[in-house]
């Protein structure tokens, strides 16, 4: 019944309508973290169920969370065979800095850059595009064979962003129809575009904001100067005491749950192609710097760290202004891996601050209450080898093996709720841009995700036929 | 021929006409740091310039400078009496942060706080109301005698924020015609409103900006973290390598030049009436701070300091944004005492931030060229005389001896170029939150502002005569 030449040459010819469809979803503004946006969340969450619906996906329901929507689908149409469900996110990072961009962040382009054809936008590679794919697929299928090979179930959320905050409440309410055999994820992206590679751990994440107020109001630096604290000085202080010199976390117990890498895992991460001077090209910075002892892949793939994501207070625009300002803010966020927790990582961080905190000013803390654990795969899991055997057929050569830096808070929650393990399949890679100005979709990647994608399901089904 | 009854009641019953003319100069956003407010510092000098001409003073001219033009005028009608050079500024600090007003700072409002009538908006204390006096006065004299008591001359500047960056080149120019006996400063607050004082230092003024660059653009926190220098890191630690842990400042050699206090004027000082805890419910603070072994008086008016008046990188929008941004941004200020030179401090933080950066980072300071020196009169001069006379008059006590913490860069222009010594002369008071949101100019010392001006005049005319 399932001739994969026959899905595979329907979704090569109808590529060029694919790449509309996704420039028309990457079009909406569904930025999560900023209240500003919430009309563009909504337009989005009602693109992709009617795109599921359109796609012949018999059930499709939005969701209501006390936050952004989800976006829920089934379509369990062959009795015996696996069940996947396949989780992906809809929402996209900020696009500021604005002034960075060369095309508009909600404009997406396709420009021909570094010999590769790359649509550009905001959120098209973290995770629109990569989402889509699942969707363009099951259309495929239904186009083509009335229905797909697996039974699928799409749960597409709104949140992952702003760390899937309402996720595992629906995910508890929803535990009796979200069973399936594991999570095929469409988020989390691969490590490069030339290897093809299969991320078997991610770091979890753990943030908070803080704010130091001095005086009540903002005070001319001249009058006042040098009698009083100034907020952005005992920020300055605070935020230096988190690290010692060589970039080791100082925050008391911080690393005490770690787990050290076995020296089979060391040699793995050792043998990965990755140098540090491509990579510091390839970012524009002068040298690696993180905790002594590990190297760089170590300390961005197996170990806890802790980042300024912003700080603010005082003047900031053209020339000068004398004030010692009232208040200073800063944003913290650490991932955190096995076998740490993020709230204790969270609490312990907040006791450092309250108690490097000096006389003079006053601390508020506002800890992200919605903290994501890490996670990890066992590595003979049968969708991982699913996986592997899809990635030799594409890209001719065997996946090779990838940690993410980053944080899928949604796999714990699966593991934890639904005790499903979950693979990460998406078509973006690491250098895409996500989270930056200028993000990318490469419409290479795109075209085999849509092939691998259709390959999975009927390698999965026929093995469980 | 000049009867101080006659002048004073002239002015007693014009008060309400010259309140509405200050609400009026104070409408104009004359924000000399950004140069979107071009168009309104032009309308604000033609404002004063034609205020000047309409008070009677027969020479009155708009000289251009490089930036922003200086208001100039002349009115020499007394053979052999003395000629007094009258400084002030018509330029305004920026306002924001704008949501910290209770009325717009543009749109000046007298409401009645703590029993007196304030009039609130930006720049009315510094120093467009006290500006204004001088111009108020001369045409009370004109309407009442025909002429002044003694020859003025008004220098009145509009770049006083940005640290009169063209002014030195403007006095140099113009050496010829700016002869006087002294300077009479419309600029430079008393100490409060219900206990008249005379200033009789201030503190320069010497600052930079510095950016420092990591990755060519923002990264991701989870993919990049622990890897690399985060901009915002660095900053944090250089910035707090510049203070040691009590407050004083780290920079080597930052003190070297400093002129210690003798023991007379630290019996002064602290003889002053001010105590610490008054003065921290003023502006809000819990604890005084800043460089062991002396008061906070003799911290904010004698010694030399080191303020943070910005900082900014990353994400600071609502919610969280999880990057290792590619900049950092900070401004610096130092205030500097005898015998300190401005640009030798710029040059010493300089060379510290530059030993302190590690690598990873790149480091870029732009230095303010347009540092100030500071500024003493010596106590016996006679214009600080003829004013303890008037205070003595208008206010039935004898006014204390103070000194400014901040600035006003002009005193060692005029003192080193026409060697002229400079007696403030300001009604506002430091307390009326220039700098700051809602700042006010109370109206019973802009009154008496235009009393003491007019019996200055006077008392200095008969004086000489």
């Amino acid at each position: 019944m399932f001739d994969p030449g026959t899905v595979l040459s329907h979704l090569e010819s109808h590529f060029q309508s694919h790449l509309s469809e996704l420039i028309d979803f990457a079009s909406i503004a569904s930025v999560s973290t900023d209240p500003a946006f919430k009309a563009e969340m909504v337009r989005a969450s009602d693109w992709v169920a009617v795109r599921l619906a359109r796609a012949g996906v018999p059930v499709v329901e939005i969701l209501k969370t006390p936050g952004h929507p989800v976006v829920y689908a089934e379509w369990l149409s062959v009795p015996g065979a696996p069940t996947i469900l396949i989780y992906g996110h809809y929402d996209v990072q900020p696009a500021d800095p604005l002034e960075k961009w060369y095309s508009a962040p909600f404009e997406p382009e396709v420009r021909l850059v570094d010999h590769e054809e790359r649509l550009y936008a905001r959120g098209v590679s973290d995770d629109k595009g990569p989402m889509l794919i699942p969707i363009l697929v099951a259309e495929a299928f239904a186009q083509t064979s009335g229905r797909p090979p697996v039974n699928l179930k799409f749960l597409l959320e709104g949140e992952e962003e702003v760390g899937s905050q309402h996720l595992e409440a629906l995910v508890r309410e929803q535990t009796a129809r979200l069973g399936a055999d594991f999570v095929l994820s469409a988020d989390g992206a691969m490590w490069r575009a030339g290897v093809s590679s299969l991320n078997i751990s991610s770091r979890g994440l753990a943030s908070l904001e803080f704010r130091l107020t001095g005086p009540r109001k903002d005070l001319h630096s001249g009058r006042h100067g040098g009698g009083i604290q100034n907020p952005l000085s005992v920020m300055a202080k605070l935020v230096s005491s988190l690290h010692d010199a060589q970039g080791r976390v100082s925050v008391e117990g911080f690393y005490d749950r770690v787990t050290e890498l076995s020296s089979a895992e060391k040699h793995a991460i050792a043998a990965f192609p990755f140098n540090d001077t491509e990579y510091l090209e390839s970012i524009g910075a002068d040298a690696t710097f993180g905790e002594p002892g590990y190297s760089t892949l170590e300390r961005q793939w197996t170990r806890p760290t802790l980042e300024l994501n912003g700080m603010w207070g005082g003047y900031s625009g053209p020339g000068g202004k004398t004030v010692i300002p009232s208040e200073a803010n800063a944003k913290i966020s650490c991932r955190v891996v096995p076998d740490q927790q993020p709230e204790e990582i969270l609490a312990l961080v907040v006791k450092h601050l309250e108690t490097h905190c000096p006389p003079g000013v006053r601390l508020e803390i506002s800890p992200d209450k919605h903290g994501a654990f890490p996670y990890a795969i066992p590595s003979d899991h049968l969708g991982l080898e699913v996986a592997r055997r899809v990635l030799l057929e594409v890209d001719g050569h065997e996946p090779i093996e990838a940690r993410m830096g980053g944080t899928l808070p949604i796999a714990d929650t699966f593991k934890r709720l639904l005790n499903l393990e979950m693979v990460f399949f998406s078509f973006s890679t690491g250098d895409e841009d996500f989270h930056a100005p200028n993000e990318f979709f490469r419409l290479t990647r795109f075209k085999k995700g849509l092939e691998a994608w259709a390959r999975y399901w009927l390698i999965l089904g026929v093995q469980n036929a």
